[in-house]
């Protein structure tokens, strides 16, 4: 296939005007980074989809660590007893389960394998582990010297989802839970905050995924939380996500197993505590704000790959002295500092065709490509193409300017995805003061509306109904502004952002 | 507590001597490493056990990347039908797996919450993944160009064990399981041989254990493998432990599961595909190589906390100078390259006795103490206490000499722990050449037995019954050496290391 030709089509079919959510898929699929299982609504993440996790959690790893906490692991079973014991939690979980009812098989009569050797009593594959964690707490917390107990787990978690799609809402997922107790309200509560803000710095910083953040309103809640922080982002689709949350759990999990310390006075009190956790959703996320009809595109802070080395061979020909040049360049890069690790590069030297061969780069969303061929050697220069430039756009740089360069073209590239991102967020983003404006605002392409509301079930369901809409969040930046609401007349409404959600 | 009490006790009750399986329990709660929860037969892996299986993960991730493999992420279920297509598989696990068969809970007429929305096909919790995954390959594999696939996951899996204990065999454990698919018997068998070494490396290397390696023979061999490579390790009490096993499947998941290729000539055919895995058992068989009557003593490649800086601060006096000295000394410390790593350091200012405090540290096996006062200060000096010392020695060095050789101390240690478990591994190995002899070597203190035996059931059987010996592998260093089989007088018969086993 000639180069005209990769030009004037893209790569994913159908384009996101087509059909967002085919797009999504066959963006997914065009750069091999997951894929749907036989087992139901579950999924495999595929190298380049893990690589991209790997990344997300290194930087976050750290995150948590600088800020204090531990990683553990806890079980992967909490027991039914246990899981009922905080009645919203339960509320929240059991209907969407996985169930453990037995612990072997054995052949039956008709020489088929049966479950065999039944329970006492049924174990859930954790949906989350606060009622597992709640147990452990109050057996290791006795003294106010025991706390703050701040302890993290990466693992996997299971609910048991009706309609499952890839990275966004699957039966099994990835993610890391955090589990903090603490002496006082207070405490727990900068936790709570302080967590929300490190999952802001990830996705701002790292995702270059601009975010809206706040509490959440009653319905939308953590079962069994007080307060519930969010991160919500803007897809293309005008749809959002919820990218990860940060709950105040107050004295309720601490009530319910009876986690108690003795205080410094020897008075006996219950502790507060937190949870907080982000998944593989996130990468679901990279896709629907980052990603074109060429494919994801992905921002060099955590691209598994951030340069990719093509050497243009000729068949028939001595290619060493080019093969060697681009290993040569490579091996450069990978001693060169970016966001203080090596950079990640690789040299593709696969029997494709040139145009081919990009292209397949282009779909997987590295940031930058190199080319050096014959004339590239001889001018001492390289041929650089950006993933955020359009399919074709190319420049020459002598090859000593690229090396001392290439952080720069990083961060740049880095800078310029928060910021397109970030015109469209504010651009799709509109201040409502009527129920008129607000329906006529999601009737037509909608986006975040920003309006003064009464948090209260008949205009949430009335709105969930006529548009698919909810509440998002109470974005912090107005968390202390009161207006009247839109749909009652009520005054001291807050300021809450709606829209239509994933 | 007085200095003098500390050094006459020890701090792990029982001693090895007395009772060396409560020993195994106290040194892990010494340590504050892990517990067993109260879901049966699991374990929770607290923060400091946590921190060990951190670094060894790290090393071995890097060691899997480095030989060109990939990480991904596959379900954790395991439809029962997928594990019944290979025949030895399912017999292998059948007997111990947790089996999901519902997905949700409901409340019946009683008020009380049940299992609900039965599954039309049970899925079993992967007690590892092979089936899933020959499913997957059948389908990614399509031409030699698909081969080699190699790839890699770090998983929790699940086998419903009987009789547990922490780390050695729990019913869900951490570990990593890779997967690979070949379009060769002799690349397939090579790639299983790489991964054995790469586990030897790992092992004797890093955990500072030494290792017997080779084939295991029929009886022990992996449900569905033609070969299966371990390594094995002699613990203090004389018994030994499988660290990790590499398998050389053959043909057999690729004929069960259809993964077949076109090769270069068209034909079509099955591949070859080999599996190997380690786990947190790892850990178990650091404590009980490594560990004395104090408590764990960790290899410094693999501690979490490399060198604790203990500042000997007085009540009522201006403690500054000695704490900014002791902070200074562990940034220069985290600036210092030991591995290709900065040296992992901690500055303990606890409100303890320094007794006590020090003791805290020997007891989760810190390989260097460090501590500053006000003496240290005025003639610039530390005064260092290695764990591979007796508690309560310790040498006053230049603080600059300390910093000059703090890389060669850390490597000293490693070395001596390698040495000294080998030097114990030698003198437990007995080459047997009659019956009697072997029957007296494990009637007395056993260790490794290696003799000549013949592969066959009955005397396997015999010696289970009488002395609780299994044979354990055909080392590699005696791969192609036979003699005369000394329970069955026949000729042929291989080199066979003998133990009993964990």
């Amino acid at each position: 296939m000639a180069l005209e030709n990769f030009m004037t089509k893209t790569a994913i079919t159908p384009t996101r005007a087509q059909d967002y959510s085919q797009w999504y898929q066959q963006v997914i699929k065009a750069a091999d980074m997951a894929e749907n299982s036989v087992v139901r609504g579950c999924m495999v993440i595929k190298p380049y989809g893990y690589g991209i996790w790997e990344q997300i959690q290194a930087t976050l790893d750290k995150m948590i660590k600088d800020t204090g906490h531990e990683n553990f692991y806890c079980p992967i079973f909490v027991p039914l007893s246990f899981l009922e014991k905080e009645a919203a939690h339960v509320d929240g979980f059991a209907k969407e389960c996985a169930v453990v009812t037995h612990h072997k098989l054995t052949t039956n009569a008709n020489g088929e394998l049966q479950p065999d050797g039944k329970l006492e009593e049924p174990l859930i594959i954790r949906p989350t582990s606060e009622a597992l964690i709640g147990e452990m707490y109050s057996r290791w917390i006795q003294s106010y010297r025991d706390l703050p107990l701040l302890y993290n787990q990466w693992a996997n978690v299971v609910r048991w989802e009706m309609r499952t799609r890839i990275f966004l809402r699957t039966s099994e997922f990835l993610w890391q839970e955090g589990h903090t107790a603490h002496a006082s309200s207070d405490e727990a509560l900068a936790e709570t905050k302080l967590m929300l803000q490190t999952y802001v710095d990830l996705v701002e910083n790292h995702l270059a995924i601009p975010l809206y953040y706040g509490e959440k309103t009653a319905s939308e809640k953590f079962p069994g939380a007080d307060i519930t922080y969010t991160i919500e982002a803007l897809m293309q689709d005008n749809k959002v996500l919820q990218g990860g949350t940060s709950h105040y759990l107050g004295q309720n999990f601490a009530k319910a197993f009876n986690i108690k310390f003795a205080d410094k006075d020897g008075s006996e009190k219950y502790v507060y505590t937190s949870s907080w956790g982000v998944s593989t959703r996130l990468i679901g996320s990279l896709i629907m704000v980052h990603g074109d009809d060429d494919g994801i595109k992905l921002p060099p802070k955590i691209a598994p790959l951030q340069v990719c080395i093509l050497p243009l061979l000729k068949a028939g020909q001595d290619n060493e002295a080019i093969l060697t040049a681009a290993h040569q360049l490579s091996t450069t890069l990978q001693q060169t500092n970016y966001q203080g690790k090596n950079i990640r590069t690789k040299v593709d030297t696969r029997e494709l065709r040139p145009g081919e061969k990009a292209w397949s780069w282009v779909k997987k969303g590295v940031p930058v490509r190199v080319e050096i061929g014959q004339r590239e050697l001889e001018s001492k220069q390289v041929c650089i193409s950006l993933r955020t430039q359009a399919y074709g756009m190319k420049q020459f740089m002598a090859l000593d300017d690229f090396i001392a360069n290439i952080t720069q073209i990083l961060t740049d590239i880095q800078n310029s995805m928060f910021n397109a991102a970030q015109q469209n967020l504010h651009k799709q983003t509109q201040e409502i003061s009527s129920k008129d404006e607000f329906y006529a605002f999601f009737q037509n392409n909608g986006g975040f509306a920003l309006a003064p509301w009464i948090d209260e079930p008949q205009s949430e369901q009335q709105i969930k109904q006529d548009l698919k809409v909810s509440p998002r969040c109470v974005p912090l930046t107005h968390i202390d502004k009161v207006g009247t609401c839109i749909f009652t007349g009520k005054t001291g409404a807050r300021y809450t952002l709606f829209a239509r959600a994933y």
